[in-house]
């Protein structure tokens, strides 16, 4: 066989790979949109037999015969060819999941299946130590998982590398270094300042009102809605079913306005990310972010820096007014946008204002790498967790449910994500502060309602390549710079200046 | 390995076969109902990919050993038992399955897929030269199927036999040849007497109520909506999804109340089937209907012998009354109750009354079977159809569209289908007739809007046993003969005796 022969033998294998991957969204978001709660014992036998099967898929002895002899072809290539990226890309993910026991990947899918619902009671009850042996077992499962990757620079890197390919524990620790001290002294500064009045968004707002002024404004942004849907589900999420298929939901709270519009911005921004992929990679392992950060820096984007901007606002609070005059037209637009960006600290991350959220993150970063690391216990964990959140927000949680049990992260071994969420924020803000160079006006676009320009922009710029880059290298294409903290201050800093009068 | 491990091992393949077919069924599912435009071409591949994976695995090298080696401890196992129907059924799957060639089958797959639109547009353009090319090719490649499991009495017998396992031609050519002469002579008897009015039944039906009212009626029925969910589609259907979610669509028409509520009951009959399997049987192949036939028994009962019963009315009339008091409070009982039993004979074989369906299918086995043969050509098949229509209900058909065209089967390679509707109202008045000799009061029961005992004799009879028997077995066990015409014939003509005064 030819090199193009076998490269043709390998495309067949991924794309059967990635029917079954696109199979498991769908089998993911029926479950948590309209499968009747009978589906459920089914569901998660039909979900871990097509995983089983796509795992197979990717680690077979076909496969790896085939990448092997790929490898010297694809640095005949054109580096930034869609072939070069796709051998590159299904030899990372081979040598990620063919080095992991298949007895190891079944514990870890048990274990974290079944502490789902430990989880969940605890919560529930409030007491971490329903929680503990399953999170002991699970971080013991992990620590054994991240070994399989030996040698590596920190035990953690093999765990972060799942959802940021390429980036280091001390690459995050570094950036979380310099961003810390400079979000206290904001966070600081605004706390001495007097506070937002947003009690009038806690008042009755008539849910379809709101679905369908947050469709209105999506559809605005880009959202393709030919090759998507939108649906209510106890927590929003984004989910793609192929590129020509990308489905979000949101959920609708009739008494507190902001939580379905700055879910459904948030959602839309994963989802126009998917959308603006090249056609070219859908059915290959290349149709998916770049990274987890990647991802979420396209969803903070529209949510935050378009959605909680106040020339987003100057075009759409009249319209979001005419559709509540009860509530909303004796509240002056100032007013309005102050409420929405109000910084307060608070237990709950997903709760989380701009001004604060990074901490949630960067006191996690810190106790998972404890855990993994092995100098923090599973059982100090609650312990730990209090004296960090006092540490980085003041704040001492009344109990474990405000607490150490608010994710259902850990639950499900994804140690390494948090993080992802942070960057997102950062990377956000640096993809903005380039954007504006090319488009100076991009704010009094938005301020007319237009989006056209910044989403083409992010579209030839981040979302047509798919995970065709590691996230560092995206970034540094893009901006001339690898992940930075700093365009994200300026925002923030620039923000809150004007808000708090700091 | 013993026979006990080898057969636990038959055991595991087997639920990974069934999860990949619920897989496809929720794959189909969301096809028909959510989905967007966009996903189609993605839909397409997953199914395919998922559909040969389950092919793969059920005609394996190592399921065939397997299931050699089990047959000889099949006879030492308890008939009935669960183990021995399971190898038994295997055996039958893998034997019909591996003895087709990979590219016979994705050449069947691939004509039919293509020869959907073509028919669609055909239809839309009610000519059927733009049909027939695609139809001769998928002829063609049904007779090479066919052939593949020589020798045989007929040509027919292995496509009837996927339906309806172990039924011959031979055997629903004489059924059909008794049920014949006596539909005549019922038709012509009706036709004689004066028409019935069911003008009244064109009105304006709020949509909303309807629905609300054939979720009423079938909650009564006793279809669990724990397990099951009922959403909107084009035309109606049920899919099984294991057997712990089982959905049903319907339609609802505003101008013509009947087609809703007799869509969602005949829905609820296939479903309640499924539910009412014995779960041990979930994620095996026996967890399905035992044919086509017994699963339409279950769907016209409820639909027809139930849902368009006096006695059913009885109870539910003045609540649809109260529904619609303008469209019905003027329209008496005796009056609707003839209403939805109307008889007239008409080209379209989904809008045909009870005691003009059986008509429609016969001429369609008799042109099967002719095409099949060779007797019959593809070229000639409109006048075939037009003259045969008119040689059993008198009438012509005023264009391809309302005639040969009409039915989707065809396109999709389903020869030996449509015989299944005609055998599924057959047998479940021979059901019928075998409860009432149990339950004489199921009418006074039925009337009072109660449905649990037969329902629980059902269950007790033919649910919980999904595929275990083969559809003659299983009538015969329950009723002593084989599927029998006569019972259908006596419900036909005692229910129009009085409704038409014959």
């Amino acid at each position: 066989m030819n090199p193009e022969t076998k490269l043709a033998h390998l495309k067949r294998l991924l794309t059967e790979y990635s029917d079954l991957v696109d199979t498991i969204g769908l089998l993911d978001w029926d479950m948590e949109t309209y499968m009747p709660p009978g589906g459920s014992s089914g569901r998660g036998f039909q979900k871990a037999t097509i995983s089983r099967i796509a795992h197979l898929k990717l680690t077979s002895g076909e496969m790896g015969k085939l990448l092997e002899e790929l490898i010297s072809y694809e640095e005949e290539l054109d580096p930034d060819s869609d072939d070069a990226r796709l051998i590159r890309k299904a030899n990372r993910l081979y040598k990620k999941k063919s080095k992991v026991p298949a007895d190891l990947a079944a514990d870890i899918a048990k274990a974290t299946s079944d502490a789902y619902y430990v989880w969940v009671r605890a919560r529930e009850n409030s007491n971490f130590s329903e929680f503990q042996p399953a999170l002991e077992r699970i971080l013991d499962l992990k620590r054994q998982l991240a070994n399989c990757f030996q040698p590596f620079d920190h035990i953690y890197d093999p765990l972060l590398d799942d959802y940021e390919p390429g980036l280091k524990t001390a690459d995050v620790q570094q950036i979380f270094a310099s961003l810390r001290p400079e979000q206290v002294n904001l966070l600081q500064a605004i706390t001495q300042r007097p506070q937002v009045d947003d009690s009038f968004l806690h008042q009755d707002f008539e849910e379809k009102a709101q679905w369908q002024f947050g469709v209105k404004v999506i559809t605005d942004f880009g959202y393709d809605w030919n090759r998507g849907r939108q649906d209510l589900t106890a927590h929003p999420f984004t989910q793609d079913i192929g590129l020509g298929d990308v489905r979000i939901t949101t959920r609708v709270m009739n008494d507190y306005l902001p939580s379905a519009f700055f879910s459904t911005t948030h959602e839309s921004g994963h989802a126009i990310y998917s959308q603006g992929m090249d056609r070219n990679l859908d059915r290959t392992p290349l149709a998916q972010g770049a990274s987890y950060a990647i991802n979420e820096s396209q969803s903070r984007m529209y949510e935050n820096i378009i959605g909680r901007s106040r020339h987003f606002w100057l075009h759409y609070y009249p319209e979001l007014q005419s559709l509540f005059p009860a509530q909303l037209s004796q509240v002056p637009l100032d007013m309005f946008y102050k409420a929405i960006n109000k910084v307060k600290p608070s237990f709950i991350r997903v709760e989380a204002d701009e001004a604060t959220y990074n901490m949630h993150i960067m006191m996690r970063l810190e106790l998972e790498i404890a855990l993994l690391e092995g100098s923090l216990e599973v059982r100090d964990l609650p312990e730990a967790w209090n004296s960090s959140m006092h540490e980085y927000l003041g704040l001492t949680p009344p109990n474990d449910a405000m607490g150490v049990l608010q994710d259902v992260h850990w639950s499900q071994g994804y140690f390494g994500y948090f993080s992802t969420y942070a960057l997102g924020n950062l990377i956000a803000a640096q993809l903005w502060e380039r954007m504006e160079e090319d488009l100076p006006d991009v704010f009094e676009q938005i301020g007319r309602g237009q989006f056209s320009d910044l989403t083409a922009w992010m579209r030839e710029k981040v979302h047509r390549h798919g995970a065709k880059y590691e996230p560092q290298e995206l970034v540094q294409r893009i901006t001339g710079s690898k992940i930075d903290q700093r365009p994200y201050m300026r925002y923030l800093t620039n923000k809150y200046t004007e808000i708090y009068q700091l």
